[in-house]
């Protein structure tokens, strides 16, 4: 009653046209048709969940293609997943639907999700479908597997370890500025290919499960390169110096700091890059360099772990390419609460 | 920035000091201080997920107490857990929150939390906040244990299989009437025993994993007693025939019955129960009565499954006083979209 959705169909036709065929292949999920679904770790194994929402007017505009907005919704949990060196099976979502929501909407939304599922090998095992009076929201519950005792965590890198990070860093903070309106100066190819990063993250989930031998700490970054290397530093009782003129950068971000050096701020702290930050000894460089070449994903060293120093203000210490100490505000996109 | 709380302190003091001491006891939350939390069943057993949402306006009213709304959205996916025969040990939460929450609500939320922690014995194993420009909505992801290949599902009861409920039926859908101003002829004290059990189901944790043995099919009933039974008959390829005479009614609820007889199908319609219905033969009733002894929970047979009849409109017949088949417009609470 209350939560009736005048454009759509019932919930018993939504189930069986839009998501039942997306847990097609998944026994536990029971093809959407029971109240629970079963998800046991392989032996051996430990299974590994995280859930994230995102949230209309925070995470995505509401009138972001249908899509990608499902993709988002899924890719932010999967490369958490993948930075803890986990392989992604399956997911939960709760998709909570404004009343205007159509039913061309939602199929778009749907098609998102199988092209992500073909992609990334994970299957819809449960969720919740629900209207508000509000914004749209998508809740996204995923799991992984790792072998047991093996899940990669914030905690353990070593002093002397060497930082790296894949792919490269500041894109989708630099995508979300054009869709803001700023950074005129770009080129519209070039800042097209921000949004791009912005809107669709690429989880690493390639490079993930390989860091099982070699990395000893790791985190997708999510709130920015300074925040995500922050939280190693704190949990591993470290701190870290990396250096601006390490950082791996796209030739769209490249083009954005040569137009204006300030942007270095966005970059190094905007955040949603997910990508995969980790430490690891120096004796690990030939195999993530065989990781790298076998994954097709550049991996780049930044920087390195330390001891902490008693009178650093931050745990993280960013050099210019001077090598001067540099000072940002804002250690990442404090967007309150990612437990 | 833009999910920014400015009622709220930043995102890892809310950890510390609101979510992390509801991850205490459960070593593969890891303190909430890593991005993913391990949860893995015991030997020999299954791992159960479900995931249910609650929105603002939709299923609670936002000035309810905010430790009522915290339980309420654990309980929903609690009694999904239990009725799946699984014994519930932690869950995820995300928490979508308007911008003029303040911390106060938030400690009163996680009193609330901490208060059905400490019931039903399980922990928060990991989650993600968000700020909403929109309504406060709550996202649950419960995980329960059940003995391998031994989860009850809808889809196994039997032709002459009796069917049953625990507690009473129809007090939350009444408690909702109450609320929205209506049933002014039930006394005050009467009027709140039923919204209480709107706002606050009670799931039968106990119950459930017990029924393992006696069990047939089982759902919980949270889209009402004929849907949730219809779901039941769908699943099995049966019907089902029950009598409102042997629906089990709180005092409450017969009081508001004796005023209007037409309240007869928000009762058996209405939804938000959260009893379990079961079906079993008829060899099972001495130790379905005996559970319901040693759990302190009443169980009522309320009718019995058949096959299915090519004459029939709906798979549940209802049955009146005299006999007669009763029909109910709305076949429950068709919120759209419990997967």
């Amino acid at each position: 009653m209350l939560g009736q959705q005048p454009q759509l169909p019932g919930e018993f036709e939504l189930i069986a046209d839009y998501f039942a065929p997306l847990s097609k292949g998944f026994p536990g999920a029971f093809g959407l048709l029971d109240d629970a679904a079963i998800i046991s770790p392989a032996s051996g194994h430990d299974l590994v969940a995280k859930t994230d929402a995102i949230v209309g007017g925070v995470h995505f505009e509401p009138d972001d293609p249908a899509d990608l907005i499902a993709r988002k919704a899924l890719r932010v949990n999967l490369s958490d997943i993948a930075g803890k060196g986990a392989n992604a099976r399956a997911y939960m979502l709760d998709l909570v639907l404004p009343h205007t929501t159509t039913a061309a909407w939602l199929s778009a939304f749907c098609d998102g999700l199988a092209a992500d599922q073909n992609e990334y090998g994970v299957h819809l095992i449960g969720g919740d479908t629900n209207a508000t009076p509000g914004t749209l929201t998508i809740a996204v519950t995923a799991f992984g597997e790792v072998p047991r005792g093996r899940m990669l965590r914030r905690s353990s890198a070593h002093a002397d370890d060497l930082i790296f990070v894949t792919g490269t860093i500041g894109d989708a903070a630099l995508g979300l500025r054009v869709l803001c309106g700023e950074l005129p100066s770009l080129k519209t190819k070039t800042a097209a290919s921000l949004v791009g990063r912005y809107r669709l993250p690429q989880p690493r989930v390639d490079v993930g499960p390989l860091l099982l031998d070699v990395a000893t700490a790791t985190i997708d970054v999510s709130d920015g390169l300074l925040a995500d290397l922050g939280h190693i530093c704190e949990m591993s009782g470290l701190s870290a110096v990396i250096s601006t003129n390490d950082i791996p950068l796209s030739p769209a971000a490249q083009q954005a700091l040569s137009a204006d050096r300030s942007i270095i701020a966005a970059i190094v702290a905007g955040g949603d890059d997910y990508e995969i930050l980790f430490t690891a000894p120096l004796g690990a460089v030939s195999k993530i360099d065989e990781i790298s070449r076998s994954t097709g994903v550049p991996i780049t060293m930044i920087g390195r772990m330390e001891k902490i120093s008693p009178n650093i203000e931050t745990p993280v210490t960013l050099l210019d390419p001077s090598g001067t100490p540099l000072k940002i505000g804002n250690r990442g996109w404090t967007h309150f609460g990612r437990l």
